[in-house]
């Protein structure tokens, strides 16, 4: 659960990365953790595996903040970045209290 | 974009289904159909490639409503579902305006 520093218009400076190996429930700490901290997160992913266990972590962090009052919705936006010279389009969440 | 009629407990009788196969900009029309016409929509993916792709259409949505001053945000419910006698657990999204 990296929190990378990049510069996105109209998105956030922070964000936590995604990969297809990340632990969902890890992540859904993470968001959770973010949430309450800064009344919102952002979660980017790149590739359906990152994607999937992104919507999972964000499934699973809806729970965690529940009982607090919280309802946590995504909205998912398209990002291009550049990655070792090649240009990808990212996935990023943004997870704010509905 | 089959519209399946489906009992799931907290959730809406009908939603779309989404496949790993399923071309995003054609679910994002039906989606944004179902909201216009609604006021909702939910759409229902399983495994990692249907996700992925049911994430790029609630993104691709957003801007076809958001024109008409419609501000789309997707809720991620988990649901197990019955196929061919094995349980699978589903995402299904809840498509709102915020």
């Amino acid at each position: 659960m990296t929190t990378t520093n990049n510069t996105a218009p109209g998105l956030g400076d922070d964000f936590l990365k995604c990969a297809a190996h990340t632990e969902p429930a890890k992540l859904a700490g993470a968001i959770a953790g973010c949430v309450r901290e800064k009344g919102r997160a952002e979660v980017q992913a790149i590739g359906a595996g990152a994607v999937n266990q992104a919507v999972k972590a964000i499934g699973i962090a809806r729970g965690y903040v529940a009982p607090g009052g919280i309802n946590l919705i995504a909205i998912p936006a398209f990002l291009d970045v550049e990655i070792g010279g090649e240009e990808r389009t990212t996935i990023r969440f943004i997870i704010e209290p509905r």
